[in-house]
């Protein structure tokens, strides 16, 4: 019914012709997984009738052979970017999951990012043990440590082969997955025999064909918190207004989850929402409304959101290429004050930006499981030869993306979705501010 | 590619006729949702090739025209069986969506589970007000009460028909929403108006068409910790073994998922897997092998695991009509203990119990936003006039499943999927104890 | 030994001639409390040598005999200034320790502080009942709102006056028990039965007589996870500080005990502490060198502290009489950035401002205990028939303090003390910054 | 005023004579710690008139001029007894303060107790470090790893002497600081240069001249969230009781402590209080009364209540000496159903029994800087040649208690006191059921 369909291939280093060592034939059993076909593929939407193409991935999971031979494997792993709950955990799982399961000796951990791949501006790897990694799932941050940026892929790629890295790990968004296959390309110019896969990282939730990234649902966490504290500072004055920025440049993931997990939110204010302040039903003359009647409100305001409205002269960029974006905590925060006092309602604004403290804690439950899975997801594709690849996850299944295909996109909510319908219906909040 | 293929149609009581107040004309950005039409469907599966017959459920959501006029109705929720996480939330969030967004006027919580309905046994229904569930949402049990058993179908639609109630939502599981279906029943054989709309309650995550049923994950959470408290304490003197029992009569994901999210267990026992204890490869010699290297373990056990281990010569049940199990907990200890006496080996157990620990907490942040989202789901069927039906959860997405479906079977989970590998990925323990 | 000493005398109403219902006799079992007798002292110092005056204060808890009449008592309870955990906790023991134990029939809730002694200003006050205070030590903020600011006292003696209010306890920091002086003033001199009973209220624990105020110790448990935040920011990035800035405007209790709880912390910047920047051993050139060496740190700043160093032309004041910071946190930052660049040095600092979300949470379990504690011994300083007298804690008993004796004083913390040696001691930062 | 006096001397190994490195006099401004001289006392009672004997302990904490010569001394600590939140922390702290301040080159940490001090029973010590203790105050349990009992004090000085052991810290209870007595008696005996000192350990904070012990918070804390689930419970069936089981051997503090926290525990029964089950205002009559009335019910029990009530014929010691209980918590369990049945009343009772999941969890905010002031505590004991000497806690402040002192004594929660009078206002139960 889809309007339609293609089964997506993925990048294969050559064929695979090692028993899993997952199979392990002289203790019958002692086979640990279920093995996965490269024939089995998940649809890229469950719904019918399908609103756009159908697209069939190719589904994640321990293959009975595999490419690389684990004792003579030399795998690597790298972080970049922002902080992200759950990298610990990543970096871990994929050790552990390497090491312990497939009996490859030697993993690597990257440090601070594509940085650690340039002998010139980097520290030397560690070489990732037991010990070292046994409690870090505990642990906020990355062992690791990040940084953003881009390194050129023939020195990276130097450094590959010297190193003698057959396979390396690449934990990060957007711009780190456009490196990730920079680097398979200088690979492949090269002609070498290094699997290059991608683990998505993105708190705001904004990478393609993954409908639910790690770290997320920890950051919708302690962002519920938040605001539990500025439904309490609303609620505390007379004329209350608890107004909370939230983390999403392109994305309102969290804010809306958040407002659907704390239930006491009264306004979202999300990058995908075009919103004018100033309209007969402008977000301004609502609010106002509202405080008259029930003297408090409680306001989300995702970082992206209303950039439009700050008349931005020139844009900014940070290391990664990401926009810079204009500050729209303070700045509503100022519109709400004025616009209500010269309607003659003295009100009192209380202004939270949690920043940092809401991607810098350790993975909650939930996503320590989602790590986990997404790591060995990682192994498996690449000891089965995948590269230029990336896990995502369609349908709560892991699947093999081709990097290639989400470059250059991101992913936004959409506003006829479940998520918005839920955070409307939870808010009362108009569809529109116009 | 499915072995077979069926849409699967829902009883409706009749046709609507009422525009949606969702979709207020006079202003009109207020609507506050995206419609869904009664052709929109999600298939069960979806994977490529199908592994069983592919069911396609209706799509959840708010219907553009609906059966009950809002203001001339009057519903009811009920809670059944033991606590769970998140109830409130549910009640909370009924409550709001009748009232808030579709105008509804009358909502009665009725107390004590069927109880209640019942005016011989029970007592007399509250009126829900926005006062009393204001924050209900932050703690846990259930302020209406609950109760295990059945009551007269006749004699509850005798009240239903005495407090002239036009919806009844049964939050319940197995036997609740058994219940719900004669409730139906009985309502259709007087030819009333009323519908019936079930949401699935299980701690246990064992209902059939349900992949993600609430108070799973904070169930879970609770579990990690305990499970973290085990390891400490297996860790913390000569040879010891933290042992824990977590809920799970008949489905391990509890046990499943909170050794994933601990990356500390050894050793996953769950209902679905059997296992020996004593065979040349059972799981007492694979435990003490385990201690004689590593020196500490933590063993999970489901409560419902290695029943067939105790002999059990008569079978009890309680007053929902489920079989009452044997404690699995103390029995493990004490063939730990005495296996690895009698092997020379003399080990320290602690064993844990936390019983209602993990059930009688207030939802966590996800299971907040799930809950919102099946309560809102059971108001828009309810509302247009579905009946005899409970939300379900498939691919990610809300549907509705005929009760008749989920009667008498159990969802389990799979040893073949991607939980219990990665149980087995992560614990390290044979596919098999034999 | 000390230089001298006092026994501090409290105002008194009037002679006690009631028996404490505490204490019935009728059921020989059902006393349920230890009476103290107004000769009960607790010393300031319990150090010897002493080092200043030691004081005696009167031990607060159950008078044998009382002055106010329960049935015919009308009581009353106003919070004011900004939020701090534990107000629900107070309002609730207040109310169920005058109503269950002492049988007082009616505690009017003031709303949003001062304002609601003021009809003029104000909304009527609430009638407080079991169903309303049951759930609301589990919750943020005051069911009763606050406000900052002054009301005339002679207003406020008439609202008094007008409900018939025999009992007043004010819960607020040092001007609001001034302005519980002002209306024990005006209570006097129109010559009314009225006691006012002062329950301390600063998050920055800077009431004189009062060594730990409610509230605290969640604010620091808030605080100790954001500085694990900071923590893990510094170190995921090449060269990062981790700056935070946390409450505290004339003492740093809570940057000294977060500090204290993190471990991880490099240095503590308080309002006690005297420091230069930029001098041969001042903090920029001393971080610096941590800089090079360590490549991370973390530094934590009170919102009090340094102000000298910002130059402020002019003071501000907000509605409390309290001066108005300048932002020694973006400051800081900025310092911070330029003299590191200046000296060759690129580093990355995350700053993070908490702000309201170490106030605006629920009481954790100490401070539960305490804010129990702190009520039920101004309820019964109260019906004792004490008046102008501030519950106080010293050598961790409650007393009886008299409210001039804290007036127009502020406790600091020593930088001679235990509290402080800690901090040196787990920062490893020198004595001076000079 | 008290009955007596007396200023408690502390065993010292003799005159100290080395300048303490806390105070650097190359850099004047480093020297990081207020000193206390050997004549600064803390009196044991603040109250006025005392109640008994009058104390004054030597005060804890820096001293100018030490015992041991930092860089030729070598330090080991032991953890011993049953777990406790704050092991690690201790760990960390006396490790920090012996090497980051003192300059302290080798720290030992001695494994499982007093069972590494004997070569035949136990395994070698590891040698601390700083990237070993970096995050373990993070982490429950003991990174040593603990076991009860003793072993010969000849055996452990011999293996003292062998490793050249200058310092011994010893973290456990009322058997560990006996066994530390023995140690240096022994080590007197022998006429050896090696301090011993105690740091208390003790979750029932039944220590003598120690107010709060480290790890109590915690514990009460986690208490406190069980007690919320048994409240959930008891309100959520018809006629609920939520009964539950807290750690308490002899003294009942985490129980009466828990209860103040919760606020929602009607009956509260602790080793200190003698009650009868029967009797006409029996514990049985008084709850099934509050049945009747209120429906609902939560009753909490330290595990050494009601002993007397189960009739020991003989009783068992476990391998620390202690008394061996038995289990009250079934037994109440059994009774309470019974009782309420023989008088008419089905009720439902709810029993959770937290175990172990109340102590192994890590330290909470306060208690870490509890622990990290005891460690650093008794570092500055043992550097200035006390010995057999325990840290303790008298009015908020850090003493040294002979060890002599405390043996064979346990503190005990009094019945005349503030916190069980908080108790009983909070609970409104009888003083006595008789």
């Amino acid at each position: 019914m889809a309007t339609s369909e293609q089964f997506v291939e993925v990048p294969q280093l050559g064929v695979p012709r090692f028993t899993s060592p997952l199979n392990r034939s002289d203790e019958p059993n002692a086979e640990i997984a279920a093995f996965v076909p490269d024939t089995a593929y998940v649809c890229s939407s469950s719904e019918v009738p399908a609103t756009g193409p159908q697209l069939y991935f190719q589904k994640a999971g321990p293959r009975r052979t595999i490419y690389f031979d684990p004792p003579r494997t030399r795998a690597a792993i790298v972080t970049c970017g922002g902080l992200c709950p759950g990298l610990n955990d990543v970096i871990r799982s994929v050790y552990l999951e390497l090491s312990m399961n497939y009996g490859v000796r030697d993993v690597l951990g990257i440090r601070y990012g594509y940085q650690g791949l340039n002998p010139q501006s980097g520290e030397p790897p560690v070489k990732l043990t037991d010990d070292l990694v046994e409690d870090i799932h505990r642990e906020a941050g990355t062992i690791l440590g990040s940084s953003r940026g881009e390194q050129p892929a023939p020195v990276m790629v130097d450094f590959l082969e010297a190193e003698k890295i057959n396979i390396l790990f690449c934990v990060g968004g957007d711009g780190t997955q456009r490196g990730a296959h920079s680097i398979q390309e200088e690979v492949c110019r090269r002609g070498l025999d290094i699997a290059v896969v991608g683990i998505p990282k993105t708190i705001d939730n904004d990478i393609m064909y993954c409908e639910q990234s790690f770290g997320l649902v920890t950051a919708v966490a302690v962002s519920q918190q938040v605001l539990d504290c500025a439904h309490a500072e609303s609620k505390g004055v007379p004329y209350g207004v608890g107004l909370v920025k939230l983390m999403g440049r392109e994305a309102g993931f969290i804010a809306a989850a958040a407002t659907l997990a704390s239930q006491d939110v009264n306004f979202t204010l999300v990058p995908e929402l075009p919103f004018s302040l100033e309209g007969e039903r402008g977000f301004l003359p609502v609010l106002l409304d509202r405080m008259r009647k029930r003297r408090h409100a409680v306001v989300v305001v995702a970082e992206g959101a209303g950039q439009h409205l700050m008349h931005a002269d020139k844009i900014e960029h940070d290391a990664s290429g990401n926009v810079k974006f204009q500050d729209i905590g303070p700045f509503l925060k100022q519109k709400i004050l004025s616009y209500c006092e010269a309607n003659g309602l003295k009100i009192d604004v209380k202004y939270i930006d949690p920043s940092y403290v809401i991607r810098s804690v350790p993975a909650n439950c939930e996503d320590s499981m989602l790590c986990d899975q997404f790591a060995r997801s990682a192994v498996h594709a690449a000891m089965a030869g995948k590269t230029d690849v990336l896990i995502g996850r369609v349908n709560a299944r892991f699947v093999h993306v081709p990097i290639s295909m989400i470059s250059g996109k991101k992913k936004r909510m959409s506003l006829d979705g479940e998520l918005w319908a839920s955070v409307l219906a939870a808010t009362g909040q108009p569809k529109k501010f116009s």
